[in-house]
């Protein structure tokens, strides 16, 4: 079986954390130069660990096995969120990379190829999960053409700016994987509260996004009187205390819902404001719910611009369904984790979207957590033991091994 | 007495709104490099108009009548809003300039020296009043070196780049000065709702400013559980609104507040906010009432905070006083107003801060009003009709003319 090198993972984790350090996390936005610069690393790397590198018009980072007879894909997204974690995505792209190195050591697992993957944007720095659309062909160029950063640059000219624009972007060929594996943290503190070292994930939830627009009247703080406002921060802030009343008395046992972004204009703090915008998000492994959400802030939102004075509108800004993991996957993974940490495992749900969910489209997929420590994640304080960093990786390299040996079909 | 040239007087002011145009308003933040132009532009016109130029170490732009028996000092301030309106302040300062040239042209006004002025920030892009309280002594050095843009430049900085820094400050000498004069768009809709062409300003609101912190803790959007969550945004929304709630029942009959900054952090769609800020302003003629706004600001900030989870924060940011005219020159401005608009003027406060207020701590000060269309101000759809600007020059001119001629002693 695969042997894991604990120092050298740790080792390359580290390194990768160096572009765009912050504190103890990482501040690597998609396409920026620190990010451009680490995608060059990581294609370094793969080449290090004998595989063929390629960079594509998106910015995904392949690692190909170009010689193997069964193969794997394996990876992660390589980018952070602002003032991110180091492990939140780079954990499973350097996962990749050790499990290439385990495979092409052993003379045993010869023939059973391990690719690797660094995608492109899962964090959604100007469109969510750019990489992982791009290759199952959910991402097309009009959609490219239109995107842009919350900066307001545009996704065509962050390409050209990082040097990818005019490269092909690589699309699967389904024949040539038996799968795709994805190691991340939990993100959550599931497994960290009770004293769990290994999740199987058994589906990852649907996220729902709305912007919710207030729109008043711009106007001097001073001279207009309370009777005559229309003031689109009052607005805003009292549909949101709304949203978030009633959003808990429709909950299922698991939802998660956020206002994440909230902005005033012209947020001055002598001018009325005259718009304001929201972000509302809910997460559920359930269709049902996630509609009646939706149906429940239509109404809010309905109700407060019938209230007035501000004007309020919705608009429905993206959706993502629920997506089940490959049970033979889940199955591999589960028996692997029993073997090394005997009752130390549990399948869960995923809280967080991952691009295992956009690539289990098109191939076989599946995913495995290790803890995050307190459940911090999206942060710079976000971290892992070092002793669960390296049971996982070897956890997921057997189970890597087990699923291309039994050579399940591809779908 | 001076006689007022519409013509001239409309083209000065169209051509001061030419520097940093914004649609049919204008983006002249202090010390950006088009206010630096204006200032530069100004100081030129008051040359022009037969007075001798300064621009000072805070960007203060004066025109001197050296040779003056008496003098009444005449402006506003130059910088606007962001994407503010073309009149607010620039009015006052071009009405300066058309006084000194009427003033100039009449035998009969001889020795009646008219000085313009043109405050820097009365806008408070880097402080509130910098002009004015440098001039009245009240902005020092240590004040200076601290004041930043909400962008973050230090005001230091934003000197040295217009080329203020190292220029002495001009300070006022009281003797100089029968008094200061002021004209400005009111800004509120009294004037424009009720068909009245002038107001005389009695009093000047006093403005309490706070910041109210939230801090909570930061995390993924997906995978933290609801009950385990400390959502800044959330607290900040519930605080405001009953923050909102609370002010409406212990208003004064022209009590005004405002939340017009709001900032949560990170502000990303998928990321939990940690942390969020708003800042929080009363205004009132009546500092009873004011401290009664303070007190319960404190207390719903102290309820959020025992509350809990997220940690609850205020600080005092600043505090202006209520500041009453002098009596003698609303009397003029009122007469001057009787003749030429019988019944068509009122006397009331202003909702608005404006460098009078600060100037009226060392000599006399007498502001009057035109009416604002619609009420609108900082906003650049904000207007006035012409006749009403040129009326209220004539008026304002006159009054001064009044006031010089019969030489009320300095304070």
């Amino acid at each position: 079986m695969p042997k894991i090198d604990g120092p050298r993972l740790l080792g390359d984790l580290k390194r990768l954390a160096e572009f765009g350090r912050y504190e103890t996390g990482v501040d690597r936005p998609t396409y920026s130069a620190v990010d451009v610069a680490s995608r060059q690393w990581l294609a370094e790397k793969f080449a290090e660990a004998g595989l063929a590198p390629v960079i594509d018009g998106i910015g995904n980072v392949f690692g190909r096995a170009e010689h193997a007879t069964r193969r794997l894909l394996v990876g992660s997204h390589s980018e952070t969120q602002p003032k991110g974690g180091w492990l939140d995505g780079a954990l499973g792209v350097v996962y990749g990379i050790e499990l290439a190195r385990a495979f092409a050591a052993d003379p045993g697992l010869k023939g059973l190829g391990i690719e690797t993957v660094a995608w492109a944007d899962e964090e959604g720095h100007y469109g969510n999960m750019l990489g992982s659309r791009s290759f199952t062909g959910r991402l097309s160029e009009a959609e490219i053409d239109s995107y842009e950063s919350r900066d307001g640059v545009p996704l065509r000219d962050a390409l050209a700016h990082a040097g990818y624009a005019g490269r092909p972007r690589i699309e699967v060929d389904p024949a040539r994987y038996l799968g795709y594996l994805e190691a991340h943290i939990e993100q959550g503190d599931t497994l960290d509260t009770s004293g769990l070292r290994i999740g199987i994930v058994e589906g990852i939830v649907g996220i729902w996004n709305w912007r919710v627009t207030l729109t008043g009247q711009q106007n001097h703080a001073g001279t207009t009187q309370m009777a005559r406002r229309k003031d689109a921060g009052v607005a805003m802030v009292r549909l949101a205390t709304r949203i978030h009343d009633r959003f808990a008395t429709i909950a299922g046992p698991r939802t998660v819902w956020t206002i994440g972004r909230m902005l005033i204009d012209p947020n001055a703090p002598s001018v009325v404001p005259g718009r304001a915008e929201m972000l509302v998000q809910a997460r559920d492994v359930d269709t049902a719910i996630l509609a009646r959400y939706r149906a429940a802030l239509l109404e809010l939102v309905a109700e407060s611009d019938r209230a007035g004075p501000c004007r309020a509108e919705i608009e429905d800004l993206s959706r993502t369904e629920p997506r089940m993991m490959d049970p033979e996957f889940e199955s591999a993974i589960e028996a692997t984790a029993e073997r090394y940490v005997p009752g130390g495992h549990t399948r869960m749900p995923s809280g967080a979207g991952h691009d295992a969910q956009v690539i289990s489209h098109k191939l076989r997929a599946g995913m495995m957590f290790i803890p995050s420590l307190k459940g911090i994640s999206h942060h710079w304080s976000e971290d892992t033991s070092e002793d669960d960093i390296v049971l996982g990786a070897q956890v997921f390299a057997d189970a890597a091994a087990e699923i291309l040996k039994a050579g399940l079909k591809a779908r």
